[in-house]
């Protein structure tokens, strides 16, 4: 299985270097299947349309206009292919009863009819799936929300029972931090899916996480690679195949992070749902929460995070509730982000939360909040520090390339 | 049903003044279904992107590619009907099962299942309908060729036992003859299938030839009229319908059309296969035909017409065979045009012809070629004289605006 992403495919060289490429795969001897995505301009084109007619536009026919960009791209790379001499022919959804449930926009695949994909294979011929796009059981057409395609390959790779799935893509691989802010960042070969994940979850935008989440679930190995040039990639594994785990496999950061503490805040049971409950139906995501114990025992101060876009929005749905919820100050800053580290390793070695706690601290980083979760440990410091941090923090963990 | 071509949709405040439109017609107690081209513009991109990846392209794919148009805007209309507060759904070939034979390109329909379409009616929904796609029995995309949107409506029209099927247009209607050329021309209240085919065949690119035919099938009442303005537009209908016929409908013209002339022909059985057989493995149309009696009775000169843009093969083909056809010299002229009278009146009508080279004598112009069909005459001219002899055919049979 081989997936393309848009900007693999985002013009008429590309899709013929892809199709150049999928060919040098089938003369290997492999039995390749395709994944694309549209083209980069066409989904932004067919959005643009929707938006105009209607912002508040019927996501069922949002869905059949949009899913017209992976049907022509299919098309495109079948002719491509065809054209290197290589048997191909495009598929799309409703064709191979790629079923999903009604959430249109977001749909969850429920079913795949894989006969006539592995007829093709019988018969020698690269099937070319447009991906994003499946069909309800009332014959309508679904779309599987941003980065679909990775989802519609990994799901065809189970279904098909692919040896792996190829996710290619603008980078060339999953690194154990940003190269553009440390220049010792190292590719790494292999990543658990466990830990694919948190990375994805603090902004690590490689893969889509529901794609690394089905991944997991059928056990599919995927790889990461760059569609422009030949190097291996990355691959993301079940944590039974990572013979030696490095402690900490990644350091990431997610600048999109906006503090908003509460002082005094009446220390009584319920007064946390009286705060999350009103920001939870504004439909704004809280993500880090610290209580302090509070000294004088009837107030206690409250810190919380949520994305820099929803911040004002959020101060304002607190003030509005400030009666029921009760506190004596709100102070809000945008200038913060939130800094990770990664690794399954951690599950079975102690100290890799106080390794980070020293390392910053030498640095004279202060600690604003501090969350963990069995393979995470990440904190809140002030903006400025960003690139400090990250920069310690790989080198203390011994990810520094030699 | 309601039909608009690509230039009705052709962005989006064209979608949205038709979905006006079609508001207006439900509003007036109207049960409506609509037919929709591909936005003018996203045709020639698609088309452009497969020519780019491969001039001699998969059909198959193409269609796959191009029906992609169509599927963009029946999504758009319907959204934009949403938007006006008119139920709407749109429906792709696959979801109505509209299937064709496997001619990719230029598919025809072998059959239609209009249950999905009748709920939809029952349900007060108003049917958004993807034109100028099939699918074939094995479930692969096809389209119906050019024009094709024109031939989904009146299909989808007899299924549905339409009262009428309007089909929305950059004209307001059909007119006695080119108003470029003749500012008296008038616009056909009604005109038979017949006189429609007959003008289709020599110019008037009203209507495709395909859908009056099958419209003259079922006995489709259609209306051609423009999506610009609200004037009453021209009914195609069957004889039966039109109480009192004109003489002559039309006077239409077309440029295309070049002379070859053969001298000293061999006037012997058998002579006009070995000329028009390799024109014809050739795949160049001959049109009008004209041999003249032999005079010395051993040898014949002979006439015909094809389009400009096979003049200059269909000479090689001709010289190529020159020792099996045996003649004397070979003349061609681009510079021809031919101009035909058409009018079911002529069948119980004498003397239409003879008008006609009165006519045109009486302008001191010269008739090269002449073919006659039941309803309709055509005269080959120098092309010089194309705009007077329109002018003066317009004049002579009384069709002249008063």
């Amino acid at each position: 299985m081989k997936k393309f992403g848009g900007t693999s495919v985002a013009d008429i060289e590309r899709i013929q270097a892809v199709a150049r490429r999928i060919k040098r795969a089938v003369d290997g001897g492999d039995e390749v299947a395709v994944v694309v995505s549209a083209m980069a301009g066409v989904t932004n084109r067919l959005v643009g349309y929707a938006n105009a007619i209607s912002p508040l536009h019927d996501p069922r026919e949002y869905d059949v206009v949009v899913a017209a960009g992976e049907q022509i791209t299919a098309g495109l790379m079948a002719m491509a292919l065809q054209q290197l001499g290589v048997p191909a022919r495009s598929w799309l959804a409703w064709q191979i009863r790629f079923r999903t449930d009604d959430a249109h926009g977001k749909a969850r695949i429920s079913g795949i009819d894989e006969a006539d994909l592995n007829a093709a294979f019988a018969a020698g011929e690269v099937p070319v799936v447009a991906g994003f796009q499946g069909i309800t059981d009332g014959n309508r057409i679904t779309t599987l929300g941003r980065g679909g395609s990775d989802t519609t390959a990994v799901a065809l790779a189970a279904a098909l029972r692919a040896d792996r799935c190829d996710i290619y893509t603008d980078v060339d691989g999953v690194y154990t931090t940003d190269p553009h802010i440390v220049a010792k960042a190292r590719k790494l070969a292999t990543i658990t899916f466990e830990e694919m994940l948190e990375m994805a979850s603090v902004g690590a935008k490689v893969l889509q996480t529901r794609a690394v989440e089905l991944a997991m679930k059928y056990g599919v190995r995927l790889q990461v690679l760059s569609s422009f040039d030949d190097s291996p990639g990355t691959f993301v594994v079940g944590e039974e195949e990572v013979v030696e785990h490095e402690l900490v496999s990644g350091v990431t950061y997610s600048r999109d992070e906006a503090k908003i503490s509460l002082l005094q805040v009446a220390d009584r049971p319920g007064v946390a749902a009286g705060i999350f409950g009103p920001l939870a139906e504004a439909s704004i995501n809280v993500d880090m929460i610290v209580q302090n114990i509070s000294p004088a025992g009837d107030t206690t101060d409250l810190t919380f995070t949520v994305s820099e876009a929803d911040l004002e929005r959020a101060v304002d749905v607190i003030q509005r509730n400030r009666e029921q919820i009760g506190f004596g100050e709100i102070r809000s800053d945008p200038g913060v982000v939130k800094v990770s580290v990664i690794g399954v390793g951690m599950r079975s070695h102690a100290g890799i939360a106080s390794q980070m706690f020293r390392a910053l601290a030498e640095r004279g980083i202060n600690i604003q909040v501090i969350t963990t979760s069995e393979i995470k440990v990440s904190v809140l410091i002030d903006e400025a520090y960003t690139e400090l941090a990250v920069r310690a923090l790989h080198t203390a963990y011994g990810l520094d390339a030699r």
